[in-house]
């Protein structure tokens, strides 16, 4: 579309910009005609389906203004990347919207570029299509992921039934940590601590290894992106049932460990902090085995951490005891 | 994605407005799971192919602040259901990104919804998923759309050939005096005329039932958002060929005759100026009549404007009497 206002800056113009920086990350893809078309052209495997999902990230936000442009545009893309692991779904590829600010310097677009371009290889994904424009305000960034499962093999949120064990991959609250890093607020940790906590807010490892692997196990699965708690009240919602916790079963990070030893007040971070891009999920206790398989083949941790109750049970976390912890006194108000 | 920091509103949460607001709007669509899932479901018809496009726009560049919530709505939409009609291909649902501005309204975002919900309907899509944030900047807007063509149905930007007849649906240069209007700039214009020539900035109509029947008759087509010379130099570009567009075939509204008479001055807005969402489209002589009877059952104007000439010939423009016309003069310093 034409801007009704013509904005001035020192990068390249749009076409220049798309031609040398953003074709190459195209370059993979037939449908992407070199981004010299109007839009995408993409042929789903026979049997399949596709799934779709968008996340926007805007300056200030949902990034720091001073992060890295690489590790802002693989978080861009990781975030996407886990809805579709969570789903079940292999990525193929991606739409990106990018709304220049008007302190967005060439050289910051072409380190994003160079982030997106070592992600591509490393998930398999390439650049199918977009949107470039010029905005007064913040730094804002907008991708669609598409990927595919075979019919019927999304994993829903909506599928949880009473009695499933409940699963998490990697570590929680190693993000809501890395953000306290970032923002002062939490000293008295060693220097690797501190960083790799900070590499876990910036740059969230989406589990598409693990993903597909637990169709046909998992009945309801997410990524926790609002925090476990939340994200686990959403799966009970939408499926209609309850869900225990166990507080000692949540699986820490070393350096989350250490963080919460220091500061046990730290504990709401873990159990509500958001950005852990952790898959969650649901699955019958006889499926035990072929999950533990799948970690494995898939080189990722998951931990049990409790299981499915009956309807309008709410969610509830218990500590070693098996008490459960008021989660109000967590700091969770809206629970 | 957990903001990094908190912003206050008098809107609803997130939550309560996709709930309240946007998930009426996926009532339509299984796979849509009434945007209670963290990616959407989409199983395309056999024998299909997907064509995926993706636009933004931010307030005070793309459109104007006070253009009322339903325009922008529509427009938003249009914008790329208009793309997918140069492409040949039949919408089917879409992907919202929508970053609030701090002044943004409920009020604005019930309008806005209104807006989409009206054109759901008259073009037959619907809303499958999408992502909601908060800006300190302006409002923004983004909106992928995802339709079909048979496989290998798709119209490219890069298949024109020397010999094909170039022509344009609908009239050119409406939405650029449009802009000149609301912006001040266009006086002397009857209040009817004025006013249709907003609405057609405001709104434009994309042609979505001539696209498909487009389909094995055009070579190449887009459709004009950055102006006709503009994006007719994109398809010769990409096709490697040439054009010569008379100045005197090109279609005018009455509103737009009336503006040029005025002020001869006017006529690189007609040519050059943006948002005309109109198909240009190229198509071998031989299938002239088809395209005839397919505009008139698509109840779509069709107007023969010029033809595609060999390679390396550039865009040319010529007048009344076959005399090139040079484009720099009209004010085209990018030609």
């Amino acid at each position: 579309m034409a801007p009704a206002e013509k904005a001035e800056s020192d990068r390249p113009g749009e076409f220049a910009l798309i031609e040398e920086i953003f074709a190459p990350l195209a370059a993979g893809s037939a449908g992407a005609f070199a981004l010299r078309d109007d839009a995408a052209l993409y042929r789903m495997e026979e049997g399949c389906e596709t799934v779709l999902t968008v996340d926007a990230i805007v300056a200030g936000i949902h990034f720091l203004p001073d992060d890295p442009a690489e590790s802002v545009a693989r978080k861009l893309l990781r975030v996407s990347l886990s809805d579709l692991a969570a789903k079940g779904a292999v990525p193929k590829g991606y739409l990106l919207v990018t709304a220049w600010a008007d302190d967005t310097t060439f050289d910051w677009i072409k380190r994003f570029a160079a982030g997106l371009a070592g992600d591509q290889k490393r998930y398999g994904v390439s650049l199918w299509g977009g949107d470039t424009v010029k905005t007064p305000g913040p730094l804002t960034l907008s991708l669609t992921a598409i990927g595919e499962v075979p019919i019927g093999g999304m994993i829903p949120r909506g599928g949880a039934r009473p009695g499933d064990d409940l699963y998490v991959t990697g570590t929680l609250g190693d993000a809501a940590l890395g953000l306290e890093v970032l923002k002062g607020r939490l000293s008295g940790l060693g220097r690797d601590e501190a960083s790799w906590l900070v590499q876990r807010y910036r740059e969230p490892e989406p589990r598409c290894s693990l993903g597909p692997r637990l169709r046909g196990l998992a009945h309801a699965a997410l990524d926790v992106s609002d925090g476990l708690l939340a994200d686990l009240g959403h799966i009970c919602e939408v499926s209609g049932t309850g869900a225990r916790i166990e507080k000692d079963k949540l699986p820490l990070s070393a350096a989350a460990q250490m963080a919460l030893r220091q500061d046990g007040e730290l504990f709401p971070l873990i159990a509500g902090g958001g950005d852990d891009y952790e898959i969650l999920f649901a699955a019958p206790p006889e499926k035990g085995n072929e999950i533990e398989a799948a970690a494995g083949e898939a080189s990722v941790r998951v931990t049990k951490i409790g299981r499915v109750t009956g309807p309008n049970e709410g969610v509830t976390l218990v500590d070693g005891a098996g008490r459960a912890i008021p989660l109000k006194q967590l700091g969770y108000s809206h629970f």
